[in-house]
C-alpha cells in the first residue's frame, strides 16, 4: 500500500537533509523523485532545497492556487514514482488533501517533510491537515540545548529574548528560530518577562 | 526527563486496554497512577474505563472546568508518579496545557491515550492540543477490513452507510464508528452517494 | 505487503496481552487468527497465553520438531489470514526461517512477541533469527523500578540476589525475573559481588 | 537518562549520511562529538567517514584492540559530550559493552550507526552484542527495486548474480552490495540456481 508520510520537525532538525537523503535513495533504485516545496518558503532562493549541512537540490515550487492532484494526473504522473515535499507546512489544507488523493488515487507513496508548530506552539494549516490524514507519522529528532529533545520552535528577538506575540509566519523578518524542548522554553520566556 | 506522550489510535484500537496494561506495568515497579478520564466520555458509565477486549478499572472523572494542574498540585501529587488519562482527545486545550505543565513543573510522566480525529477527518481540540504540545507521539494501530492500516473514524448510520455531516461529538446517539483506511473510507462515501 | 513483525519486550512488559489485543483486533475485522507458541513455554499449562493483566486464550502449541511452513501449507492456510505467536524467543532459528516463507510466498503477516535477551543480556536463538529477518521491529516498553526504560530481564535468587551464572532456560525452576534497566543491574550485580 | 541506541539499516540506507547530520545537530547546540569508527571499514580511505549523498568528516579510528571505556575514561572524556559511531557492526562485542558502559557511567549518549546482516541474513558480532544491550533500536529504511522496504544486503557476483556462499567480509574484494526485501532476494537466489 502506498502512503501519506508526514515527518515532522522542530527547526534545525535536518528536515531538508532528510528529505533530499530521502530522494537520493529512491533515484538509486531506479525511481523517479518529484520533488517540490510551497512558494511560501523563501529561503535560499525559491527554486532550491538547502540543507545547511551542506546539500541542495532544485525543487518544483507549488503555489498556493496550484491544484496539485490535477497537475500530478495531467502531467506529472508520467514521469514520477515518488513525490517528496519539504516545507509542508506551508501547503494549504486544499492541497494535503490533494497529495492525499494521489495516494489513494495513483498508489503514488507521497513523503511530506516539515514543521509541526509555530513559535506559538500552534500548528501550521498545513501541518494540521497533515496530522490528520497522514498514515503514517514520524519525528526528525533534535535536541535542545540542555540535552532533552527540542519540540518548540522559539522565535528570538535581535536581543535573542524569546517573542511569543506577532504574526505565525513573518517574511523577510530578520527573526531567528532556535528549537528548544518546552521546559527551557518557558523558563526563557519567564526570564524575558521578569526582564531578565 | 519526563514526557508528555500522545498515544493516539482509531476506533476500536485497544487505547483503553493499552492504558490498563500500561497502569499495570507501572504499579508492578511500586509506582503509584493517577487514571483519569474527561467527562464527555460517558460509555460505559461515568467512572470506569473499559476495554472491550475485557479489561476495566474506575478512572477519576475530570470535569471540564477543572484545572488539571491545580488539582495536581493541590492534592494528587501527594500520592501519585505517574499520570495515565484515556480519552484524551475530550479534554480542553487548557487542561492540555495544565498536563504539560505539570510535567515541566514535577517532572511527572504522563501518557494520554485518545482519538486523533472525528468522524470527518478534523482534530478533536484535545488532540491538536495534544499534538502541538506532546514530547512523544505514537500510534496504535488497528486495521481496515481490506487488511491495511485504518486512520479514519467512520460514523455509520443504521443501514450501515457512511456519513459525513452532523457534529463532532453525538452524546447518546445510536450511531456506530468503524475504523477504515481513507480508500475505503472515499469509496464507501462515493458508494453512498451513488446510491449503492 | 504482508510483513514478518517482532514485537520484543523484557519480562512482565505485557507481550502477552498485547498478542491476545491483536487477535482481538484482527478478529474484529473478520480476520481469522492462528495463534501460536513454542512448546518450550510451558507456564499457565501447555496450551494457554496468559496475561497477568486478565486476559487468557487457548493456542495451538508448536513442538520444536514441527515443520511451521509445512503445516501451514497443507492444514492451517485453508483456515487463517494472520499468524500471531507469543513466547517467540523459544522457537528454532529453522521456525522462524518458516515463518518467514510464508509471509513471502503466501503473503499472511506473521507477528511475533517474545523476548529479546536471556538472563546473561544474551539473544536467544529464536530472537536472534527474528532480529536477522523482520521486516518490522519495535520494542513494547516498560519501565525499570528507578523510572528508566527496562531492558534487562534480571535473574534473582530466592534472596533476591541477581545471579549472572547457569542455564539460559531453567524448566521448573523458582528463579523469579525482574525487568531492570542496565546500569540498575549492573548496580544490582555489583552489590551481590561485595558480599550485600 | 543518556541512552545507547542503535539505528540499523540495510546497504545504501544512507547511515553514514544520518551520522554525520546527527553530528552536525549536536554541534549546532554546542555539544562537541566524538566521532569514531572501527579500523575494519577501509572503505574511502581509513579515516573518513563518507556518505555517497556528498557529505564526508574525518572519523577517530578504532582499533579492534582498542578499549574504547579505558581511551574515553583517561582522554576523550575531557572533550566530548556525545559519541556517534558508523559502520558500528565491525566493533567487537567487548567494544559495545565498552561503549554501554560509557553510558551507564559517564551519562554521554552513544550512537552507532551500522548494518544489522551480512550477504547470508546473519548479524554481526557488532550489531548482534548491539540488537542486546542497546536501549534503543530503529531502523533507517531504504527501499527494494520492487518498492518495498529492503532488509537484506544482496552480495552479487560480477555478472550481478546473488552469491550466498563466502566469508562475512571480504577486504578489497570486487563484490558489490544491493538492499533487496526478503523475497525479492529469496526469487533472485532461485533464478541464480536455476541457471539464469
Amino acid at each position: 500500500m502506498a502512503k501519506l508520510y508526514f515527518k515532522y520537525g522542530a527547526m534545525n532538525s535536518s528536515k531538508s537533509a532528510q528529505a533530499l537523503i530521502t530522494k537520493f535513495n529512491y533515484e538509486e533504485q531506479g525511481m523517479a523523485v518529484w520533488l517540490i516545496k510551497p512558494a511560501a518558503d523563501t529561503r535560499y532562493g525559491r527554486e532550491e532545497i538547502t540543507s545547511r549541512v551542506g546539500l541542495s537540490q532544485k525543487a518544483d515550487v507549488i503555489e498556493e492556487s496550484t491544484d496539485i492532484l490535477e497537475r500530478f494526473r495531467d502531467r506529472e504522473r508520467e514521469f514520477f514514482d515518488v513525490i517528496i515535499a519539504d516545507e509542508s507546512q506551508f501547503f494549504t489544507p486544499a492541497q494535503i488533501e490533494q497529495l492525499r488523493e494521489i495516494v489513494d488515487l495513483y498508489h503514488v507513496p507521497v513523503i511530506c517533510f516539515g514543521l509541526r508548530t509555530d513559535f506559538q506552539t500552534h500548528l501550521f494549516p498545513g501541518s494540521a491537515r497533515l496530522l490528520e490524514l497522514a498514515d503514517s507519522i514520524s519525528e526528525i529528532k533534535t535536541i535542545c540545548a540542555c540535552g532533552n529533545k527540542a519540540i518548540v520552535n522559539a522565535r528570538l528577538d535581535d536581543d535573542g529574548n524569546v517573542i511569543t506575540e506577532g504574526a505565525q509566519v513573518v517574511l523577510g523578518g530578520n527573526d531567528r528560530y532556535v528549537a528548544m524542548c518546552h521546559s527551557c522554553w518557558k523558563k526563557a520566556i519567564a526570564r524575558g518577562k521578569e526582564g531578565r
